[in-house]
């Protein structure tokens, strides 16, 4: 089957929803948090450690397989999901950001991109043909219509341009895709032009796709901008279908999408500062991994009920992490990936009982960026 | 209490034993593999994961905890089990081995080692007293005398006079000894000359301790030397207390000490290997890290039952550890743990059933190094 949506409700208060999604791997209740797999792997998780914190769907990324181990391994390994024992869904990205912001001397032209692997410098050509053939072998969930995702600050003659060539290669990836159950998402894009997020919102309707990602954000402009940038783009959007916004995955960014009527997130943030000792918690950031926690004998953070916290003191964790130990690495990607989970799972909640702004304030309260 | 050793059943057909190894933090069935948990944590390892694959007890390494994060702070968590969350039993070894294999600048006198940290270079000095006092602050259940290893040749001279100041120091250790469940091995040294084995045993064993370490071996000496100073060292040994051969990790090895009557074994061979896409299989090494994998969708050993066995391929194992993703290293590590650690079970199930030289020879058949 193909994913199907549904609105559950609707915030009086706020443009915020619940909604679920069905797919071919499982049901997701939106707002969600998609942890990202680059590589057919969450960094340091097993798809056990993922399924224990919440995980609804997980986001691999195409460019990135496509490179290593090649989408034709994957494909004859029976698809994303077994190869990496994954039974959920999973959402694969385009590869479009990617090779805009990882591969190097990109040539765009209305045809495709021309690139050089990250990995080998070997030359590629990828086509909005191209990366929905490789997401189709993937075989996941859901895929991503190719785009061109503009820096920011952009001029607005060359936002137009990217916008236009979006259009232009979500049609072919439309005409071009064709699954036993993986649905095509198009991208919204138009930089922060409300002229243009408008055109590009109404040209992908027109496509009718199953969902929408929100492109172009989170790529260096201020939060307010980004903020308002879906204040007038996601009103116009298709009101039964997920709106997803690519990218994005700090605690106040999130609750702020969410207010705005956003359904689905994803970013390599939680994961990734992890990774370096840095921890989302209820108070805001802990870098555990400094010397005042040495002889800390708290949890990470005193409210959390992960695995993390309900086992390990900060200063056993900071002694890992100095020490370049890999459980020390697995133990703080948990508790970040718990953090963001379970405020996806309690904003569902403050929607439902019409409290999502004092929710929101109140996270204010508490947390420090 | 202190560590208790029961001899459980000698073997007719070799000099295996079966036996049971009392301790604080619980019962460990001997022959038994203990992995390394060198800084506090078996790389890449969760406790959860480490008892699910049958880990009785551990070793964690004194040396390398007094550099980092320092025994104060371990004590003051509660000791190595609360720091790291381990509840069974730990063995810390003594430092001796990693003063001289890993320190800079080392200068030996009777009264103890001058040497230099290899991780920021300060001075330090480690005495018989010092290395006791760390390991009664680590409150590990099983510590170990501070020894001089001699390297693999060395003369006559040098390994008389280091097996001499091996005793005098063994002595020193048990005078500060002082705990109250942790109890203190001595180490057998004597290099691969018999009556200096004969004499360390000899005059370690007047000192009456609870278990004895041999040591010195698996550094750097021919496999048929390391057999040969089995056969004559530990037949002399203490029968009613626990014989340890220090180091040593490869399965042919474990299974030609066991039959020489060895009870205890550690070793980072099992652990460093997978971390290097190094798989133990009961047909021999399997190097997943090859591209002859990229397209095996086989487990990593088609007879094993661990969970990476039971749910990843060879090829998905083979792209985490090319693309140097953590996931990987864990399901190595996971394997090799678990091989070794069921070798020890089947070779306690041959011991017992009298079938020890037919189970090695079987072994051997299948088993290509």
């Amino acid at each position: 089957m193909s994913v199907k949506y549904e609105v559950l409700y609707e915030s009086k208060e706020t443009n915020a929803r619940l909604g679920k999604l069905y797919t071919e791997h499982g049901v997701v209740e939106t707002p969600v948090f998609m942890p990202v797999g680059t590589l057919a792997t969450v960094k340091t998780m097993s798809p056990e450690e993922l399924k224990s914190i919440g995980t609804e769907i997980i986001l691999s990324n195409t460019y990135h397989l496509h490179l290593r181990p090649g989408e034709d391994i994957v494909k004859e390994a029976g698809g994303l999901h077994k190869f990496m024992n994954w039974d959920k869904p999973i959402l694969t990205d385009s590869g479009g950001f990617q090779v805009f912001s990882l591969a190097d001397l990109r040539d765009i032209s209305e045809e495709g991109v021309a690139f050089r692997s990250h990995i080998d410098g070997s030359r590629l050509f990828m086509t909005p043909e191209k990366a929905t053939e490789i997401q189709m072998a993937l075989g996941s969930d859901i895929a991503m219509c190719f785009d061109i995702c503009p820096p920011y600050p952009s001029t607005y003659q060359d936002t137009e341009e990217a916008t236009r060539i979006t259009t232009l290669w979500a049609e072919r990836c439309k005409r071009r895709h064709e699954h036993q159950y993986q649905s095509l998402f198009g991208i919204v894009q138009g930089g922060a032009y409300e002229d243009l997020r408008k055109k590009s919102v109404e040209e992908l309707a027109e496509l009718d796709f199953p969902g929408y990602g929100i492109g172009g954000l989170s790529v260096g402009e201020p939060k307010e901008v980004m903020y308002e940038v879906l204040e007038y783009t996601v009103p116009v959007m298709p009101r039964g279908k997920p709106r997803y916004l690519m990218g994005v995955g700090s605690p106040d960014c999130l609750l702020e999408g969410i207010k705005r009527g956003v359904d689905m997130f994803d970013c390599v943030l939680p994961t990734r500062i992890a990774r370096n000792g840095t921890c989302m918690t209820s108070i805001g950031k802990v870098v555990v991994r400094n010397a005042s926690y040495a002889r800390d004998w708290n949890p990470i953070d005193p409210n959390c009920e992960c695995y993390t916290c309900k086992n390990y003191s900060r200063a056993y964790i900071r002694h890992l992490i100095k020490t370049n130990e890999i459980l020390g690495l697995r133990l703080t990607t948990i508790h970040n990936l718990h953090f963001l989970i379970s405020l996806m799972h309690e904003a569902r909640k403050a929607i439902k009982e019409e409290r999502l702004n004092s929710f929101i304030k109140e996270f204010y309260e508490s947390y420090q960026d």
